[in-house]
């Protein structure tokens, strides 16, 4: 099981646009060249992103990324779901439904007790990026960050956001 | 990000063997053709639910596989994991450390905030599939299925097998 790597891509790309100033806004190319990642490939990611209402697109001269939201009001799992899809990661196949000893389909109206647990688990993972939002996770990461790091991010990005 | 199949069918399998009586062994082509399931990929599953001592495999005219332990000792984390591994499902590519405004190497000692949030948040998915056994399994499973079909698996199942 993996997650693809444009959940990376896109959290890196959240934090970078929660950082810039209200309104600002961020090329595709850029935030590519900022994060040293395929341009026509994070083009997708940002296009699912804003697809589901995280993040804006402006077009025109200033045009470029922003964010559509507050970050407080961005989980993670906004994020994740955007790039991943809502499915869940246990598909149950109900194969009890197969073999010498299945029945009649209406026979099995209560949900497989396999799917239920699977399903349950998989929630307690979905509820923690649910509650971790964008805002904390920028927190946490000015907190890990070297200071000369996020001096050399503010000034390049100085360089290329567009206001 | 999707869990394989084999997931649910180890766990079907490993339901089946939980409920057969002690020392007693099912081939896998019985497992195969019990779950309606490619005997060749399951016999692939099976070889790693044996591989990572949750079931035993005993050769012979009576062998085939049975668990390697008794149920409540085993959790759903362990049967996941022998099918998916243990990496996790988010991996860092420290795309941190690339782009314009990278630093040297030894500037990124503190591990990236979004990896730990990410892993912190599978940490509660791996936790939930952990506090649940086998024999936790068995349990919720029989009272969710129809007793015709309990009734007619165990009919099937006495006569394949093996003692």
């Amino acid at each position: 099981m993996k997650l693809s790597d444009g959940v990376e891509w896109s959290l890196h790309c959240a934090v970078v646009l929660a950082s810039l100033p209200s309104e600002a806004t961020l090329p595709g190319s850029a935030l590519a060249e900022f994060h040293g990642v395929s341009e026509s490939y994070l083009l997708k990611h940002l296009k699912a992103l804003t697809k589901t209402g995280i993040l804006e697109s402006v077009s025109g001269p200033k045009g470029g990324y922003r964010l559509a939201k507050q970050a407080e009001d961005i989980t993670l799992l906004d994020i994740v779901e955007a790039i991943e899809g809502t499915e869940s990661a246990f598909r149950c196949r109900e194969i009890r439904q197969r073999g010498p000893a299945c029945l009649e389909p209406s026979a099995y109206k209560l949900p497989c007790a396999i799917n239920a647990t699977m399903l349950q688990a998989e929630q307690a993972w979905k509820a923690a990026l649910r509650r971790q939002t964008l805002s904390d996770l920028v927190e946490h990461l000015g907190n890990n960050l070297d200071p000369r790091a996020i001096e050399k991010s503010g000034a390049w990005l100085q360089e290329n956001v567009r206001c």
